[in-house]
This record gives structure tokens, C-alpha cells and sequence, in this order.
């Protein structure tokens, strides 16, 4: 029997955002492997190996995940929300591209519902118009470039949603982020902290920039900043469609 | 029996795209509101009434919508994709705020798999980094709204995704959008036209900014520009996870 390899997206945390296509992956897996908290979500079954490594080794996951494949093993590599938004679906084309030998590899990528796209949903619409996403670890970039990025999205006027936006290892980032906010937006600006989406432990909050501190984002939180028109209709914050007078 | 409504995303076209979140939706709903081509992929089934309508009457669709669920109807108002990005989810709650005697009803938004996350997942990891989502059409916003944030996300080195690239009211303005990507960007950029994406007629080919051509995208396309680091390994596109040196 030829291997292969699925990069899913398990989506938020809430089972019936998994899509059929991610079910049907992990019902014909012999191996699955992923950030520990990841494959933790995936039911032990007889025939299926469980391979939970811990996170910051995502290069060694995706050999390991190549190398069981050709063996002929069937590997779903799990991502919580979407593979291709900051998440394992890039770390396993980078292991493919210094392990030729690997190229052959049956490979598909499943889609999943990513974190801000869940956020927003249950926020309202924030990002019903153009919008980026920026993840804000400077793991793998110079914070300068998280900077520079910040001032095009604002002077641009696109919502933005922030992906890792703060780590005990980098307290003050996150400050620093709410003050380059501040120097290119009003102090109205809504701002979104949205926690643990689709778990029981769901905690969104929305404020003015001006009302917004470091301490409400942590690693579990997606943060979504709304473009100039975004506003409130009762408990739901919104985008409008229209922008610049239509 | 209380109403309710639930805005809901179908996703790209695959069934199995679809989540079991929507699909227990559909399953409860008595009306089911939407654009034509996306009521046509809800099954008919005793009990559920399909309110097909046209495109670019949304508010009406919104506020037939509310005015269903104040009767006690349980109502589904269906998006492709995700009914948050460029779609539904913005124009009820803009009925809702021109409409306060519906404050109280019952919403949900349930999130789907948005075109260009399934796009990305069929031609590899092309959004693996930074990015921005941007609709093309000057239905809701001036053309010149678009060039300002076509600018700044190429300045920002975002990898850029459009909705709405192109109709046959509007053929020329995705020239225009080629042009500014060409004065922005270096000719050897990598563009994806990812057409029907998740349906039996996908197509997605991938060129160089210098060889795209505007009739490679018309209204069934999503288009990506890859950022600065994009590249190809086989027959994929991904852009690494690093940038900047790291």
C-alpha cells in the first residue's frame, strides 16, 4: 500500500468546525503528527500511532512525517485551525524542498477554519471588508518587519487580525504593537480579544484602542483591530461593506 | 417556537467542506435565503422552504431574513465560502442596525472555508506568511480605495489574496490591478488564478507576474500573489515560514 500525507486544519477547538474532508483523513491515518495540545484532540484508535512532539520543531516533524510516508504509512499532520495560515502546511514544503528524495510524496493540504475567521464569526463581521493577517511572533522575522508591516496595514485602512500576539517570552512586543496602533489610528478604533474560540473557555472582548492594554491578549488569543467604519449594532461589531462614500 | 437565523458558509463548493456546524444548521432550518447559485446547493427536502434571490440585493435578503425569523422561522441565510469574508454576515447586521425592532433576534454567524484558504490548501502553502485579503470589485468602494491598498500591501511585502477579480462590467480594472503589481513588485513574483476551487471544474495555474494576463481570472477566480519569498518546490507554491533574515 502506497503512503501519504495529509497537513490538516483541526479548526478552532469545537468539533463541529472539523470539516468532513479532516474526519475522513484521520479515519484512514495509520500515523498522526503534531504539536502536542494538537494531536491530543485526535481519538486514540486501534492501528493508529499517536506522534506528539513539542512545538519549535516543526522542520523535524514534517522529515519524520516524509519519511513515514515513503515507508508507506498513511500520516495526517494536524495544525489547530488552517495548515496554510501560520501553521505546518509551509514547515513541510520547506522540509520537502532540502529532501528531494522525497519529492514523489503523495501530498494534500485540508483546509480548516483558521482562528480569526472563527473570532470574527462569533464577534459579529470585523472583517467583512479587506483585511490582513499578521502573526506577531518574531520567532522566524525581525520584530522591524512586524512594525512595517503594522503601519502599511493601517495606513492602508485594512482590519487586521494578529496571530501569537504575545508570549511570556515576549512581554513587551504586544505593548509595543498597541503603540504603533495608536500612532497611525484613532483612539476609537474598536479592537477585538478574542480567547480560546469555540472551546468552553471562550472570552471575547472588544474595546476602544484607547481602553486596550497588553495584558488582555495572551497566546490563546486572536486579536482583530477593525478598519475606520468598523463599528457596533448592539452586542456585535461589524465591517460595513461599503468604504471611502459608497 | 422561538426564530432564529443563522448566517451560514458553505464553503468553496466540495460537500465535504462543508461543516457539521452548517450542516445541523441546514438540517433545522424552515427557510433557507441566499444568491441563487448558493440556495442550489442546498438539498430540498420537506418542510424547508428556498428563498433564491439575486445577487446585489443583499439588504433585502438580510431584512427578509429578520423579518422571517420575528415570525418564528428558523432561517439559514447561505454564503459561499465564509459568510464573514466579503459576503452575508456584514449585511445583516447592516439591516439590523437600520432596523432596531429586531435588536432581539436570535443570530448566529457560522464560520465556512473561505475561497482562498481552499486555494492556498489545493496549490500548496502560498499563504503560509503575512497576508492580505482584498475584493476587487468597485461595486461597494472606489477603484482608487483598491490601488491605495494594492499599494501598501505590496510596500508591506504581504502575500495578497483577491475576491472578485474580474467581471464583464468591469473587465479592464484588473488590468489596472496587474499594472500597479508590476510598478510594485519584481516580474519573477508568482501569481495563482485558482478557478472553481473544490469543484469538479478547479483549475489553478500558476505564473510569474510578468506572464499573468487579465483573461486569466474572471468572476469564479480567486487570485494570490505570493510576497517577495514565495516559491516553487515540484508542482507547489509556498512561501516560507521566515522572513527578514530569520
Amino acid at each position: 500500500m502506497s503512503g501519504w500525507i495529509a497537513v490538516a486544519g483541526l479548526g478552532p477547538g469545537a468539533e463541529d468546525l472539523v470539516t468532513p474532508a479532516v474526519s475522513a483523513a484521520l479515519a484512514e491515518a495509520t500515523d498522526v503528527v503534531g504539536y502536542i495540545p494538537y494531536v491530543a484532540r485526535v481519538a486514540a484508535r486501534e492501528g493508529l500511532t499517536l506522534h506528539p512532539s513539542d512545538n519549535r520543531v516543526e522542520l523535524d516533524r514534517a522529515r519524520h512525517a516524509l519519511e513515514m510516508a515513503a515507508a508507506g504509512k498513511r500520516v495526517v499532520v494536524v495544525s489547530s485551525g488552517d495548515p496554510g495560515v501560520f501553521a505546518m502546511a509551509s514547515a513541510l514544503f520547506e522540509a520537502l524542498e532540502v529532501a528531494p528524495e522525497f519529492a514523489q510524496t503523495d501530498i494534500r493540504i485540508l483546509p480548516g477554519i483558521t482562528a480569526m475567521l472563527a473570532a470574527a464569526a462569533h464577534a459579529g463581521a470585523p472583517l467583512g471588508h479587506d483585511f490582513c493577517a499578521i502573526n506577531l511572533s518574531d520567532n522566524l522575522k525581525p520584530f522591524e518587519m512586524v512594525e512595517h508591516r503594522l503601519r502599511h496595514a493601517a495606513r492602508g485602512d485594512f482590519a487586521m487580525a494578529f496571530y501569537n500576539p504575545r508570549s511570556k517570552s515576549r512581554p513587551h512586543q504586544f505593548e509595543r504593537v498597541l503603540e504603533v496602533l495608536r500612532e497611525e489610528c484613532e483612539p476609537e478604533r474598536l479592537i477585538l480579544f478574542a480567547r480560546a474560540v469555540s472551546t468552553p473557555e471562550e472570552r471575547i472582548v472588544t474595546v476602544s484602542l484607547a481602553e486596550a492594554t497588553p495584558e488582555m491578549a495572551d497566546m490563546r488569543t486572536v486579536v482583530i483591530v477593525g478598519n475606520s467604519a468598523t463599528q457596533r449594532v448592539g452586542k456585535w461589531v461589524y465591517t460595513p461593506r461599503s468604504a471611502g462614500g459608497r
